[in-house]
């Protein structure tokens, strides 16, 4: 890996973006939002293979491969790790089509995660696949490559997983006297959808967690508040929500009560659905000001949007979509209620790249309460990190970022993502610097708030 | 203040667009729109303090501190000039919240307007807020910082204001003989929304300021012709109009004046509200091709995002907040009637930039009375503006462009404005003689043109 | 013309562009969409002016001279071939004009066209016009300017035309024997919309030419069957379709055969032509699974959006004007039927770039069946092409692109626009390889297939 990756090409701009990352590159990572397994933590099994831990889990890799026309069976999408041969066979295909991933940040990731976690420098391809597969796999073995000794190699400050409100969340409490926060995040999209199929199963599991009566609304809302004390007492930070929109509209109580007793009675039209799913938005909302947990909304995904994919491998299996999101409007009824709350923090993150200048930074620039969460997701990319970098700050300044998200499911991609990010910040404050917007030193002050202060300040760390 | 400011960081590029930039450095400002209060000039006043010049009239400034939880109320916010103390306190808040505007074009202006008005060089900081205030506040004594020594000092050669319809425009008649043309702009917009609180009243005002019978349709059609005539009397040379979309869409006579009718009565529903609306819209236009008045429209903005800052501050304080816009269908009715009426001039402006490629662009580059407005407002910062000049000349050529537009509230922010896109379009033209798509000959005379001949032609001054 | 044009500014990646850009740049031409007369191609007649060539067929051209108050009659709009002085002053306007054209890639084209094909080096102007038509003219009565001429000069090894499905196809026969290999293009849209003036006639016509009974649903569909079999026998590899939407909905055979037959007899109304014309969106979709021709889609034009012009000037005289796209949900039921389907090859193309990022890359990043047509149209420029590149690669990579698409009226400017893609696409690669994202081995390799080989595998040359 080139040391001046991602930088700037005038060699001047890149002398000044050199100097900015040399000064973060090692700063502690903090990571407040992404799907890390907390049971592969808790339990510290070493990984049985380069495929479970670069393929299977990784749909950011699996969808590419599918969209050359290559089965997710035979990736192991969506199944555990696959035994010996197929698990090789899945690493062969990955390497023998190392050139789709030419120009994507997946590919940087990965190559970075080679070289820095298993000092592989050579490419990948169908005639290196099997020697890197047994060269990382040998590695695996070793003490230095189990999931808890990475975790403090890769200097993770802080770690949060994301966890269903009616987990037991024993994986976390084994985790408690680790080097690294490790925390769980409330994501109770599933509870609030009546709609969706299984959601009075859900809500019946959610009660026995909480010990309380979902017979009634007041006792679902209730159990809702029980769960998020108990994770705030396994030291949650946020709670995290994805919806078809972002609309949140309170209804009056009578009327929330109706349409939960006709959901549990399994006779609630999708009208009276979406409206007490919208409603339940402002209801979290409102708890997040009693509580204290941030509120992280990322809108505007058509998840499993190929029936065949999902019935066969799951959920997350490469196909969510985004469709056009809208937060003005949405959160106008939110906003006017709790916009100068103190006590919320409500992070706004799309993968809709409209809604940054037009939506995102003004709501941003005004509310005390909103931040910009960063690129993410589809758009967790250097083109689409510098539309943001060029729209959101001029709107919003550097202090309503939400600092750096990695989201990931790839545990080992967790420093090349943030050493990206890091990368791509001193690029970007580099250029100011060169247009003498800033001095030299307010940039480097401004790279150390992004990459340490303000994911801090943020998720209230 | 770097020489160089906004330059690219390319060395060869950087010397073309230094000699473009030279080259219109202290050519004239036009400034077609805006809200400069004219009654400051009519009365030449001092401004008493740095405080009631950078921050109380400013949206621009006080929504950042706003977001960094800084109340309104400390800031003055819709508050005539603060009194001493207060006034100093505000001022530091300011100054101690100086990292805020990191990145963003108002620290750029800022800084601007304290080298170039007040010869303050010293970074805005707690430890020099007073210093500065001592410092501005002296200089605002004295008669060469007086409302008019600084409209000449800057090299304003057309100001437009932004006014009520029904207003006496004494204060135009008063600036008449000045070196500056000062002239209003016809801003109807509460006259066209029946909806809107105080709308019967707002038209009893126009009819009284008209010598016209607003009892029904016909008259108040009249009233706004004969305001309109009023306004082109004191100079003005266009009508500005903002709702909530762009839809003209005419109604027949019988109809508009049932709806204007019910309006009156108080018995006008919203769907009705909203038809006589886009009908008025489409009537205006009809005025423009009659009187010439060029007409520039803004839609796309949810005005008074948070009502306890709209109760406590009033409106224009910072929380509106754009959203999507659509032209294409919206303006199809209008432009199949008008859109080749060479009277007509229709600036189009948005704070969606979305719209600039797929909608803007192509109706500038096809009908010879649309033009695509600059970017403003949020859109006013160097990467909006680099973004519309990539998609907006290339589909539309440089001829259809309004000239720079600097909507501004903050008076010394003029030249600053001004200067700021005069260097982003010197660098974007230098990036196209350097790309050899331009000889920098051209490139010399089409920033010229921009600068100057640009907004008289579409201005028609 | 600079050896080095579009190329970056700085030198050293202008110097990796170079490189680049010379391996391919006589590549041949693929150029699988575009509306090139088969007939000229057929009767090989000479073109009779500049005019002729340049102005009358290429709405790129003489949207932007009206949208400066000329008239399209006196540019000959819609109209054959202009008679001697009228063909001459309608080139006096475009050299007259010339600067209207500054900063846009029309300007870049017309200019490589001169250079290239007439050798003409001097710019275009009042002063120039009349010796730049002569020039022109005497060597359009060579036979080296000759349109089949011109065609194997131009290094064009495939190209595909855009025909109506009763079209005789007899111009494409005989073109068998070319060196170029010239095939039709299927586009159904004018069959496929009961709703539009002329519809039952083209159902008609659709019948004798396909010798099929279209009195019945079932006998329609047949002839469209029978008809893309005559295009596939004559070398078509694609259909082409744009309609107001992207929604691909099917309904059951009963429904279908009902409105069909409300359709024929005129009482079909809107909501069912609707209905209608996207059920048959999807048939398309099947019979493309069928008989294998890649189905293109170009959804978002609001055609003719003035009536005047269309009356005086027909379709096609440049006010076409982008509205808003949606694909992620308008193709899912298309998607969830054949979108893992080994035949289809599905290229959208848009000129509304937000959902380049937003759906057209996540689409294409997961089904084998999609690809991600290049910008083309009011996006076939720099500036909108730099950010294709940077959104849609990063999400998707390269081997889901349609490969560069022309889409010309205008003969002549074939090569400009393949050479202008060639230069952009070199230049973007050079930035990856500066930020040492690619090895520029890696990068040329990418290149090649891009302009060469993903064409001929997306199309299935």
């Amino acid at each position: 890996m080139h040391p001046d990756r991602l930088f700037p090409a005038d060699p001047g701009v890149r002398g000044i973006a050199r100097r900015l990352y040399e000064a973060v590159r090692y700063a502690p990572i903090v990571s407040p939002h992404g799907h890390v397994d907390p049971r592969m933590l808790a339990e510290d099994t070493p990984f049985p293979h380069a495929t479970a831990l670069f393929v299977q889990p990784d749909h950011y890799v699996t969808r590419i491969l599918h969209s050359a026309g290559i089965g997710l069976a035979e990736l192991g999408v969506g199944a555990p790790p696959l035994p010996g041969d197929r698990a090789r066979h899945a690493w062969r295909l990955l390497c023998s089509h190392w050139h789709l991933f030419r120009g994507t940040p997946v590919r940087y990731w990965l190559e970075s995660e080679l070289a820095d976690v298993f000092d592989v420098r050579e490419r990948p391809s169908a005639a290196t696949a099997d020697a890197l597969y047994d060269t990382i796999g040998a590695q695996l073995t070793q003490p230095s490559h189990r999931p808890r000794a990475l975790l403090e190699r890769f200097g993770i400050e802080f770690l949060a997983t994301t966890d269903d409100p009616a987990d037991a969340l024993e994986h976390h409490a084994a985790l408690a006297g680790l080097g690294t926060r490790v925390v769980p995040t409330f994501r109770p999209d599933r509870y609030l959808e009546p709609a969706q199929p299984g959601w009075r199963d859900a809500v019946e599991r959610l009660g026995v967690a909480a010990d309380a009566d979902v017979g009634s609304y007041k006792g679902y809302v209730a159990a809702l508040e029980a769960r998020r004390q108990t994770f705030l007492e396994h030291g949650a930070v946020s709670a995290d929500h994805s919806h078809a929109d972002a609309i949140a509209e309170p209804l009056d109580d009578t009327e929330a009560e109706r349409l939960y007793a006709d959901a549990l009675a399994g006779t609630l039209r999708p009208e009276g659905a979406t409206a007490f799913r919208r409603h339940m938005m402002f209801e979290m909302a409102r708890m997040s000001c009693d509580d204290g947990l941030v509120l992280t909304l990322h809108p505007g995904i058509r998840r499993n949007h190929h029936p065949g994919t999902l019935a066969a491998f799951g959920p997350d299996s490469g196909h969510d979509i985004p469709t056009a999101v809208e937060f003005t409007r949405a959160l106008q009824p939110l906003l006017a209620r709790f916009g100068t709350h103190p006590n919320l923090h409500l992070v706004l993150f799309t993968v809709d790249a409209t809604v940054f200048s037009r939506e995102i930074a003004p709501l941003a620039g005004f509310y005390p309460s909103v931040y910009a969460g960063v690129p993410w997701w589809f758009l967790d990319n250097p083109g689409a990190i510098r539309s943001f970098q060029e729209s959101v700050t001029e709107i919003a300044g550097f202090t309503r970022l939400s600092g750096f998200i990695d989201d990931t499911r790839a545990f080992c991609s967790i420093p090349a993502r943030h050493d990206m990010a890091r990368r791509l910040d001193a690029a970007h404050l580099a250029g100011l610097v060169a247009a003498h917007r800033l001095d030299e030193e307010e940039a480097a002050d401004t790279l150390r708030a992004l990459v340490v202060d303000q994911p801090r300040k943020v998720f209230k760390l």
